[in-house]
Order: C-alpha cells, then sequence, then structure tokens
C-alpha cells in the first residue's frame, strides 16, 4: 500500500557514469579522487556504484548498491592503493540480487585483468549475446560490459589494444567506455558519439569523465571531448589517439542537455547552462505570453526559466520551494493520497503566487501526471494564471540508446495533441519549444544530435528492436 | 584524517523542530501525517527524530538518530494508531551514545504518561537541574525536556493543565514545546515567542508545527501563529488558550527570517520569502554597485539574490551549481586539500561568469572560511569582480537561546573590521544589511525581534551563562 | 505464517547477569574484561547487553539490544577507559523500542551519576513506583532499577552507601544487585538469596558476577558469595561488608541448579554440575528400569545423565545430536510442520537407537510440547522403548521472583497427573525426582532454596499479585 | 591489535555442503526445505551461503557471506518459488569483496541457464583454466565452478547430460557436484569418491545432500549414496545413473569420520558416531591408563571419549563447559592474553577434576597450540594427570583435496615427535590412534579411504601442486 521510494518518477532516467584515472607514479588518495569524481556524477546513476583500482600489476575492486556515499565507507576508500582506477555509478532497475549487475565489471583472461565501464545501449547486444554463447562463452550477469568483455577475450588478437579495438568495431549502438587493465587505461566513444566522454589532467595525471563537472570536481584541468569513434589509449607512453571505425555521423544525445547533464558541464563545447538559458530565451520568443512572474520547477527548470525571464522582462522569483532533504528512502503517501504527495517535494509560496498570472517552466513533460499536480497547487496557492512552456519539443517516441523511457503509450506526448495535454494537465496555455528552435540555440549544425524521443528518426536502424524491451538489457 | 561528515559546516545552527497533531477520533495513517510533517521541518534538526503517538489510553513511541527516513522505516510508521501525537528533529552534537537524547520524551508520572518536545535553549536549565536533583529527582539526559517533564510532575497541582502551567512559569529562555498526555495536546511558545509554533486544522484534527510550511506538507489549513506566552490545550472539548504569565516583550529570533526557517513558511504573519526578497532589495539600496550578473550562493542566498537582481536591474543569473546528492555521509578530503573541498558541493560555471562583475550573495557569514573560497572559486573561474553581499548585519554575539555559535571567538565579525574581513576573504566589495535596513524589511516595529547575535542586547539576563556553553547543555 | 525465531522456547526463562570490576588504578582492558565476564554469563539473558565505565569522575555506558557480541563491536569495546565497570545482560519480552530498558541504568542524582543493574523481580515495585510517581518522580521505564534509583535518589540520606542501605531494605522479592557511582562498586543480594552473586579477585581489582563461570572466564580468582542481606561496598578503603536488614530465611532459587546456571560454576559452596550428576543418581535409584542405553536432551540433560548412567550402570551415549548453529535468527517451519520443527535443532542418530530400550534424560518439563516431539523421533528412530527420566519434581506453580513462567495454566504439571503427562508425550515410563530426592543431592538443609515453582510455598506473601503478571514489571 | 573473531581456528576446514531437490510439480516451501537442508550442513562452510531455484522455466538465486540465516531473511526465503532448487554453504577466506565467489554460481549459455555447486577441491583447475583463458573464456571468480562451467558451455556436445558428461571428466581431484538446470538436478561424484553425496527422497521430490542428516532434517527418506564416478540426472523421466569414466580407486575423505561429517550422518554406509565410538574403544586397547576420569574435548571428542569410557571401564565425565554463545563475532584477547583465551570458550569444572587423574579425549591435534591450553587449564583445576588420547593418527601432510591446512610446517605432527609433542603440550602421556586401528573400525576395507594428511599417498598425482597453494585457488 506505501511505496517506499519517491523519486524523480516522472523524469526520464539516464545510464550511467565513467570516471577514470591514470599516472605512472602511485596516486596518494586515488580512492578519494575516484569518490569525488563519481560524487560529480551521481545525477547520472543512483542505483549502484563501483571502483576499481591497478597498482600496475593487480586489480582490487568493490561495488554495491546505492548512491556512492552509501557504498563506500571511509575505510573501504582507503584500501585503494595503485596509479590507475576506473570508477561507474549505475541506474537500473532496483534489487539487491542485481549486485552482480554493478560496475566496473572485472574479468580475468588471457591478457590478464581487465575492468570495464559502459555508460549507454548497445543495440545488437543480444545478437552478439547469442552469438558468444553458441561459440561457448557463458554470462553470469545482464549488462552489455559482459559482452564486451567476451568479445575482447575471443577477439584472436595477440594486441590489446587491437583486440579492444576489434572488438568495439562490432558493436552498435550507443556506448562511452572505460577500459582498464593492469598498466592501461583506455576511453572509448562510440562512433556516433551518443554519450559524452572528456579527457582531463590533474598533476601528472590523465583524468577520463562523463561530464567535465567532474573534472573539476577533483581540481583536474579539462582537455579536450573524446571524439565519435575515437579511443584513447592511455599508458606509460602517455594517451594515444586510435579512431577504430569509419567516420559516422554525429548524433550527441540532446537530452544530456534538456535534462541529463549537470549544467555546469561543458559537452563537446556547449556549455549547458548556457544552453538551457538558450531554450528559456527562445521560448519566450516562441511561446509569449502575458504575466506578472516567471518560476522554474526546480530544479531542472531553473536555467531556461531564467533564461525566459530575461528576454520576457517578465521578473523572475521562486514560487515553488523543493524540499532538500528527499531522497532515496522516502515514503510515499498512501495511494488515495498520490495527488498531494507532490507537496513533500514542492511547497508553493502563496504570498509569491497570489493573485499572480504565472509563467511556468519545466525541461519536458514524460507523464504529464507531475505537471498536472504542479499546476493544481499553484492555482491553489492563488495564482491568476498558470502558463506551462516546456523547454523542449514533445518527447513521443522510444529510446534504443540508453534512457528508460519505459513504454511510449505511457507518453503524454506520443498520445494527445498539446491542446488536449493543456486540458488533461489543466493549465491556461501550454507551450512547446519547437525542434527549429531547439536547433537554433546549440550554435552547431541540429544534424550533430540524436533528437530520436522527439521526431522518431535515429542514427542507426532500430526496426528489428522491441520498443518493449529497449534501454534494459534484461 | 578524514572526516566522515560534510555539513553546512560553516553556517549557524537551530535546535529542533516540532509537529503535533489532536483528533477525537482515529486517525488513518497517523504516523504518516507526522512522518511527512517531520520531513518538512527536516532542515531544523538533522541529527535524531522521534514520534509518540497515544490512541487515548496508551503512548507508544520510536526514536532514532539521524534523518526522519533513516530513523522510521515504512513498517515501523505503520505500526502508529491513535488520534494523538507529537513528533520531534533535532539537531545536537552527535554520536549514538545519545540517543537517550532524542525527543519527543516519554515518561510516566502520577498523572499518567506524559511525552515533551522542545524546540529553544532554557537559560536556567542548570539552576533547576540542581534544585531538582536536591529534591531527590534523577536524570537520565541532558536535555531540557526532562528537566520541565520533573518540574511538571513535582509542580503539587492535581490539575495536569495547571501542573504544566505553573512548571513553564519557572522556565526562562526560549521554548516552543509540544506536550502530549494520553488525552491531550498542549501547545506552548514562551514569553517572548522566541521560536515559532503555529496551529492548522486537517479534516477534523488540530495540528500544531514549529513552521507553516509542516502545514503545507501535510495539507492542513493554517488557523493562526500561538502568541507569545501562550499555552493551547487541545482535548475532547477543542482548543482553550491560556496566557500562563504576564506579557513580556516580544523577541522572535530574527534568525528564522534570515537563514533558519523555510522559505515557503509564513511566521507571526510574515512571509520568510518575501522578507528575504526585501532584504535583498534593501542590500542593493544600501550598497550598490556596477556589476554584470546577480549570483546567489545556493540555496540560502537565492532569495535575497532575486531581491537585489530586481533592485538593482542587474541580471539573476546562475554562477554555482549545488551537487544536489552531497548529504550527511560524505566524506571530506585530507586537510590539506581542505581549501578545494567547497567544489565537491559547488562548482562554478566558467562560461557564465568569465570576464563578468559579478555580485555575489549570501545570507551570512560565520567563520568566512566558506566565503573565501567561493570568493577564490570564482574569480578562478574568470570573474573580473566579486562583490560580496550579506542579507544580514554582522554577527559577533553569542546565542543563549537555541544557536549553536560555538564561540564568539570564531566569529569572524567579532573579531575584524568590515574591511578586514574583505581583505580575508578577498572580494571586491563587501556590504552588510544594516541593522536600519533589517528593521525596515519587517513590516512589524523592529523591537519584537531577538537581534542579540548582532547588537548583543538580550532580552533576558544572561549575565551569569558562560558563553563557552550557551546553546547545548551538556 | 513462519515464526522469525526458535528459541528454546518449552523452557523456564531466567531474567539477568551481573558482572563489575573495581580497581584503584586504570584497568588496561577493562572493556574487554567485562566483554568476556559478560560472555560468560550470556546464557542468564540474550536480549540486551550494558556496559558502564568510570574512569573515577565521569561515567560513560553504551548498551544495545542483542548478544553480547552483536551489541559490543571492538571498537566500542575499545573506547572504554577506567577502573570501574558494571556490565548486564537482559532476558526480556523483545522489541527494540524497549532499549531503554536495557541496563545498567546510568542516571545523574544530586549525589552524582549512579550506574544500577539487577537480577530478580521485586514483588513491591508497583507499589514503590506508585508512591514514588505520586511524590513526584517520573519514569522513563519499565525496569525495577529506576525505582531504586529513585528511592536511593530520594532517601534523603547523606552518604551515599547509608542512602542506597536504606533504599534496598525497602525492596521485597528477589535481587542481586551491582551499583556503580564514580568511585565506587557495590554489589547487594536480597534478604533471602534468591539470586547468587559472588566475589572474586583478579591482579589489582575486584570482580562482582552472578555466577562464578565469570570469574573463570576473565582469569579472576573466586573470593567468596556475597550472603543473603549482604551489602559489599567496594572503594578506595577496599572491600567492606554491611548487613543492611535483620536476617531472613535463605531461599536461593533450586532452578539455578537445575536448569539456569552454567555447569561449570559453583553456587554457594555447590557445584552446579555435581548436583546435577547426584539428580540424575538419585532418579536412577528412584526410578530404575531395565533398559541398554541412557541418552541426555542435548545440553542440560547432559550432567543428570551422565549420573543416571553411572547408578543404573546402564551405558551412557548419544543418542540426539543438536545443530550447533542454531540461533536466535533461525526461520521455523510453518505451523503445520510444526511438529518436525524439533529436527532442525536434534537429530537422533538411528543406528545408536534403532532396537533399543531407551533411558532419555532431560531437565524438566514445562509444556510437554518439546518432549512429547523428541520421544516420538526416537522412536521412529527404531528405539523399542522410551523411559523418560526428569531430574526435578513436577513444576506447576507461578514464580514471582524472576522466572518467566508466563502462565501455570500452559504449565503441563499443573493441569495433568504423572500417568497422564505419560500418555500425552508418549513414553513407556515416566519419572520425576522426587522433593525429597532433590534435597538430599543439595548437601545443605533443603529449606535453604526457594521451591515454590515445585510447591507453592513461597518465602515471601505473594498473595497480592497477580500471578499473570509476574515476573515481567511491563 | 585485537582480532575479531575467534573460530576453531586450531581445526582443520572443509570447504562446502551441497543440498539440491527435484519435484515435476511445485514444491510448496521449497526455499524453506532448501534453507533447513542448508542449516544441517552449515558445520560444513560458515563463510557463504547461497540458493537458486528454477521454476521449470527461470532461475532465480540469492547469494550472501555468512551463516545461512544472517544471509536468508524469511522474506527472501519465501521469494522462492518453484519445483527445482540448489543450495550451497562455503568455507573460504573471509572478505566482503568476495562475495563474488559465493555458491551455486549460476550463467547464462547456449544451453540454458545452469548453477553449480561444488565441494572439494580440483587439482588441475590452474591448467583448465589456463587452457580456457586461452580460448577466449573469461572468469568473474576464482572458483573451481566457474571452470566447469566453462569446460560445460564449450563442450562441443549437443546434449547437456553429454556436455557435463565430458566436462567432468576432464576434471582431477576431489568434486562433488550439484548442477542445476532450468529443468534438471543432477548430481555427481568424483571417481575416487573423495566427498559425499547423497540422494533421498521428500514426498514425491528427490533430494541430494552431502550428509544424510540434511535428509533427516528435512523428513526426506535415506534412498543411497551417489557412488565415486557416478552422476545421478534427476529429471521428468525420474532418476537416471550414468557412470562417466573407467572405476577407480575409491579414497573417500577419512578426515569425513574423525572431525568433518556432523555424528548423526551415516556415509557410505558407516555411521559417523558409531565410527567415532569405535576410534575410542581402539584407542582404549592400543593407549590404556590407569585413571579416574574420561573427558572429551567438546563437542568433537565426545563420542570417542564414550567409546574409550566403555572400553575401559573408566568413569565418561564433562570437565570442560563449552560456552554454547560462542560464535563468528567474537572478540578475542590482546595477543598477550592469548594463552588464556581459550577460557572464553571453554571451562574447567574445578570440582570434578580437582585429584583426578584424567584422560582426555580429542579428535586431532593440528598446531597443538590449542591442546596445550586445554592441558594447563584442567591441570590448573587440580588435575593430578592428564592422558592425552587423540582418536585419529598424527597429521602431518598437507590436503590438495578440499582440507585447508595452511602449511605443513604449522603442522606439530609434522615436525615433532609423540614424544617431543606430548613435551611440548604439557601432558603425562600421549596417544595417537594408530593407522591399523583407524582401519579396523571404519568395517570396509581401509584401502577405500584417502589417508593423505596422515601417510602422504595421495589416490593422485600431485607432485606438480605447490602445497602452499593447495585447497584454495586464490
Amino acid at each position: 500500500m506505501w511505496i517506499k521510494t519517491l523519486r524523480e518518477d516522472d523524469k526520464l532516467k539516464e545510464a550511467c557514469g565513467i570516471f577514470g584515472i591514470y599516472s605512472n607514479q602511485e596516486i596518494e588518495d586515488i580512492g578519494h579522487i575516484i569518490y569525488h569524481g563519481l560524487y560529480a556524477l551521481q545525477h547520472r546513476g543512483q542505483e549502484s556504484a563501483g571502483i576499481a583500482v591497478s597498482d600496475g600489476n593487480r586489480v582490487n575492486s568493490y561495488k554495491g548498491m546505492g548512491l556512492v556515499p552509501e557504498v563506500f565507507a571511509p575505510e573501504v576508500i582507503e584500501l585503494f592503493i595503485g596509479r590507475i582506477g576506473l570508477g561507474h555509478v549505475r541506474y537500473s532497475t532496483t534489487g539487491s540480487s542485481l549486485l552482480a549487475n554493478a560496475q566496473p565489471l572485472v574479468v580475468k583472461t588471457a591478457a590478464g585483468t581487465v575492468a570495464i565501464a559502459h555508460n549507454g545501449n548497445l543495440v545488437n547486444a543480444d545478437l552478439l549475446r547469442a552469438e558468444l554463447e553458441e561459440q561457448g562463452s557463458i554470462f553470469q550477469t545482464s549488462i552489455d560490459s559482459e559482452v564486451i568483455a567476451n568479445l575482447i577475450a575471443r577477439s584472436g588478437e595477440k594486441d590489446f589494444v587491437q583486440a579492444v579495438a576489434k572488438s568495439v568495431a562490432r558493436l552498435r549502438g550507443s556506448f562511452a567506455l572505460g577500459i582498464m587493465t593492469e598498466n592501461k587505461l583506455i576511453g572509448i566513444r562510440d562512433p556516433h558519439g551518443f554519450r559524452p566522454l572528456c579527457l582531463g589532467k590533474l598533476d601528472g595525471a590523465y583524468v577520463l569523465a562523463s561530464e567535465s563537472c567532474a573534472l573539476d570536481t577533483v581540481d583536474a584541468e579539462f582537455i579536450r571531448d573524446i571524439e565519435p569513434g575515437e579511443m584513447v589509449i592511455i599508458d606509460e607512453n602517455g594517451v594515444r589517439s586510435y579512431f577504430y571505425t569509419e567516420p559516422q555521423p554525429k548524433a550527441l544525445c540532446i537530452f544530456e542537455f534538456i535534462y541529463f547533464a549537470r549544467p555546469d558541464s561543458v559537452i563537446d563545447g556547449m556549455s549547458v547552462q548556457l544552453v538551457r538559458n538558450a531554450y528559456g530565451k527562445r521560448l519566450a520568443l516562441e511561446h509569449p505570453v502575458e504575466a506578472d512572474l516567471v518560476i522554474p520547477v526546480p530544479d531542472s527548470g531553473t536555467s531556461a526559466a531564467i533564461g525566459y525571464a530575461e528576454q520576457s522582462k517578465i521578473p523572475f522569483g521562486e514560487g515553488l520551494v523543493k524540499n532538500r532533504y528527499v531522497g532515496r528512502t522516502f515514503i510515499q503517501p498512501t495511494q488515495k493520497k498520490r495527488e498531494t504527495s507532490v507537496k513533500i517535494k514542492l511547497n508553493p509560496i502563496r504570498k509569491t503566487l497570489a493573485g499572480k498570472r504565472v509563467v511556468l517552466v519545466d525541461d519536458s513533460i514524460v507523464r504529464g501526471t507531475t505537471s498536472k499536480r504542479i499546476i493544481q497547487m499553484i492555482r491553489d496557492a492563488g495564482a491568476k494564471e498558470v502558463h506551462l512552456r516546456i523547454s523542449s519539443p514533445i518527447v513521443n517516441n522510444p529510446c534504443y540508446f540508453g534512457i528508460d523511457i519505459s513504454s511510449p503509450e505511457e507518453l503524454i506526448g506520443a498520445t494527445h495533441s498539446v491542446e488536449e495535454i493543456r486540458r488533461e494537465i489543466g493549465c491556461d496555455s501550454l507551450g512547446y519549444l519547437s525542434m527549429e528552435g531547439m536547433g537554433l540555440c546549440m550554435g552547431v549544425p541540429p544534424e550533430q544530435f540524436c533528437k530520436g524521443c522527439f521526431d522518431g528518426c535515429y542514427p542507426l536502424d532500430v526496426s528489428h528492436l522491441d520498443h518493449k524491451k529497449k534501454s534494459i538489457f534484461e
């Protein structure tokens, strides 16, 4: 009758975050550096976390279910001693029995110990898995990393780097990969560059991270983004770059900018926050309205709301206060009280809203249920009008590349017109950012992004895939 | 070498939050209602939480160390059955051995079972305790509630309400109290009204809460604030009001508005957020500066920063991103890296700050160490100038009424001039809100507030008190 | 449907164990010594454990629910530094909410800090508690120790030792007490000596323990038993003895010898094991039978079974094997399979029992359900005959002095004749040790024991007590 | 300085226990049955436990570190629904990072899901592992089961049973295996029959167990032992038997009778208890002595001590009492007090031992340190003479087949003569059971046992093995 957790459950979910580090000398505090790097990437995965560290000869690893500080007690962090490390945070379906699925996956092969951390989703994992099973491979988990590990082990290549290159060339789908051996760290981005991955430097060490905010957090200097189709090999010879495949059209996931990435990250040269701010400004041009106050749905709507306020000259304000303590283990009210449950997280400020015409800015609408409750709440607090502005186009297609859209049928944008949505969620007007508008804000040609969740055009053939089983393997 | 927690440790600390409920009929979900009420008050105390519930005949209680959702598993919450309840969240020095100090304190007396929850600090607790011990009382905890319980038990009054009235009349200091028996709920505010307490209604039940945001969260309707020196008795006869003492000058703690209370609360008729917004506007008038961007230290500086931006016409923006996952169990970097530890919580957005003249708005300065690091971080991100604006006067005196200022010597405002502080923390200009300015923002005569931490004028004689031992009893 | 624990639930339960230590110098490893002392007394209480230690000025304490090694992590044990200590293990009704009832109770009084550990049951606790409440005392727990602490605090005596003496003189019932202040350790036995308490020496320190086996475990030398009505005060002046009351008839609980105490303990000069061995020999004289094998119900029937075998010249053997891992958290089979659940703990050895006429020796019969299942199991293993011999008389009366006999109606001995019991539990013959026989084995006059559970004759007036509420206060 | 656990650390360690069940219909309480089966086998492995259950289509599994009741909460046990199950308890080097090594190992292969549980030690695991790695296999654990799973997956056989047969034919060493697929249960014993495995029946279901005591516990009927080199396949067609190799000399581990197995088990037709009793009788013939009392070192010496007493006509008694609560999480005293630590577990009964000439019976001597302390303790308790009798020959060789003898150098029997041992451990006389005597007690030709730890003659070539790395793979 009572559900244990209250998450951002009307939000799209990302898959993973990666953080790696390499030095020729032992790194003091290597455990702490990776810990803090993963902490900065926590928004990319809250279900499990893992760290593997090599001292050049031997790999030690530790994984667990939960947030980074729940998994890693200080005494565990201090046990890591070495000069190369790889960490991972993961979003997944819940369940302690899935500890086996936590990453990095650490395996012993003829070439030594290999640790693999993956962010993304392979669209040919089932086929590769079946092929490998036919050849006698056994699988202990349901993660893509195990497929990749088996491909590498069976590549037939003597040289480890060649084995990896040959293996990743067989992968289809989205993948940002960190691969560690006893004496190497390799970073790989898929040919389309769906998921971000960047390179930094911290004193004498090189750092790999899913987002630049993780570099900032550990005081590393940003060097550059890994390019689509690129593989960087970091070892005693420094950093080498290798392109394992023919160039492919770039298709960076646009949702990284809309919602997933932290606003302080810079991805492929674009500041996430500035892009969001631009979305808000553009939204004000596309969907102007006479109003007294612009307020965000905190925290994901804030950057766009500030942009909307700047462009429209309507004052920006806080109309909703978020309970900063709402976390993973929150108890949700009974079903019958579900409508008011949003109040546990968000509370409207009556004195600020009463009698006002309010522009409410949010990043996206998934099922629409939360939007409906928030709008009602703002009305109950005395607002005269509520105009909802969404800083992205209508989400109405499944994702095959790592976003957990459980089913397109659940997407209100897939089944309702804008006017129907407006009526359903109860706002006075509703405006989505246009595809064109979104494109104009990016500063680079819009063709360089995957926008499949908006327009159903995917950079890879997905016709053989069951959309019911698209992003999580099991 | 590594410290386990990273808190808002350069912030002043509050003592407690109270939530009570009374109905003549059994309240379905009584445990959940109190749980959510306490959750909304979590910012007032993160060290322990407790709930006591009466079914009219028998009181059951459960307490534990930690945040509300850490203490109360769903299965525990569902065990509470009854029609009267009292909950408490507490800030205190840490340590599981202090579970005994968690509240509500539940005791058996000749008059039946009594549960007591206290927010505040008694300045005559030592004297009363010694007197009670002389009379043969024994003490199992170091909390003020136990002193109050003993006073009530020894009052000599037959009538319980008279016993309470007589007892609280002997207390000196700050106290908002919730007292529950098998069949009554009593709410009391000290004669000066240091700490807030308000009354609400939820269906047929009455609700008491430290802040109105807790009423909102459980969907209760706000009725009124309890008045200084007032005692409201809620029982089968409804709500009775009783003034247990002669009227005293009102002295509501001004820091509730500056930092402690949630912005969505309304205290004694004043919206916390609107007051903070007014502080920001006033600050812009008192300390104007030419600049390109106004940014808050999130989250406590946000409301004032918006006010400053509105008044100054300088654009408001986000320049610092807070890691939303930083919580209680975070591992802090080693001492030598302490300077950069603030980055784990806050990350500057380079592309937003570079080349800008920035107005940074925060609510107060305690030791100044965090301000210094944030300013440096903003400069490192490329800001040309950093002008710090503080939406409160200089904190330079101890508090004897519930705020944990460990020692005035640690207050940079007590030992440095404004110019010295500016140099020490490294900003281009520094402006504090003036006492007069603060007063003008309140909408009621400034004499109605305790501003002792700013001016050293306390509404009660504190000359006998050791300031080293001022707010926490043990 | 499934019950969480499988205890010795067809056995009578004891209340508590006490262990104290005093030295004029700091005792290295004081935490470990008390820990091991309590470990040796674990059989006397498995529900909670606590330790309080004084360094001469200040008392630190730690308590928790569970077995000694569950409550005390090594890091906690090492925190104890001091020269005086008091520990306690407790049997009670379960529930983490009863942590407040764990002992020692540590309170602050006008005379300083006092820690109290109690083994036994006061028959006038209700009266004393009501009287104290009338005088204004408040109660936070439901344990007798809190009554005693209040009596001491209110005694009106200036001298602490006199205050204790005056207070314990008012107690009726069974009590072995350990009382510690910042600089003293006091051991007290009730005027009838219901519960054991002895004194030992360990290097320069004095030790108090419920049973001598705890002295052995910490390598302390046994000095003597505390006498009924005696109070020993251990402080910087050494050990003083004081009799706080007129001599009363001695009434040591005979069940300590039958079942409670560890066989390696010596109580009031009598070896528990030798007494049990004598019971077995006497039983063989009183209830001889022609048989092939004497087997015990392990472990409580072993000593008597060896005695029976010696006397009868029938070979002793093991016919039942006990699973040594059965502990507190065992899952019990469903109700319908309850009959076979005894097999989880005990397994008959077919090859040893098949075709044999077996004498089965157990210490007592409570409800008879376990006996019935064991007998059936032995028959199923092929035994031709099963003759049950019980090394104590028939238990058919409640206990008011610390044994948890939930209700006399549940005692098969109170409602059935011996022949009826034999038929009910299904053995070929059944023999109980006679009262006279039991007396003959003790080596001292049988009048010196409380045998109320056998004959209903109690050394104190219990006519005002509700037998439904006899041993546990709440 | 303080070590966390006090185990039977001067005892040889076994590796594992297996329990499987198969039915054509869903088995009510399948989780509970396996749980209780594993509980009965807990003595064979205390480090981790795991259960896998199939409903005919899908396999669910759960594993954890610790004792069976620690790993399996009631709510977990009730989640298992199905008709086929396989459970395992494991002894191993400690460490939560080794959860990955818990069994059963559950893998997905081209042939479906396979679960494997192994008791024993392969002497060619390293070779097979290297060979498999060369072929592209990856290894995630360090257990033999993963080698076996890879062999099966790569066998090239279409038929699963043939694949298993072909794979196990390549294994050298000791192995009792349980293998489960979605619809089959297979039990296998190595060609020499080092480790026991038996078959039983429970209502309509078949049961496999390492020892018959597990059959008894779940009320299953014993059918027969699996034979060396035999593979039994249990599926919808009933039970089929298949011999996958040429007959080899039988080599059942004699230590199962001496110490490992529970006394209530019957292995290959021999009652463990009767064998131990016979050892004791034989020992009395080989090493008679004039004495007053025969006492065992509880619990492992009990059966032999009873035998010695019967044969010698010297009375059997209890001279040492074992603390029944000593378990896994016990804190050991500091190194300097190590000599007395044995008292925490065992306490001598002074009144029973004083002035006596004592025969002390134990099952074996490993390092001799515990024996020395026990003998000293018995002397300190007043015994006039202590004659130690060991119910097995001298252990002086490593084991390659599953017993954890960390190093032969640590075996006192490998480096000292009997007289030297006697002097070292301080007894008046010392007698070991002779190899011939041990053989005479077995009832079957002594050649049918592996007695390598006594005579260094192993049934398999072990010359290539490093004795430092003999029983545990990692």
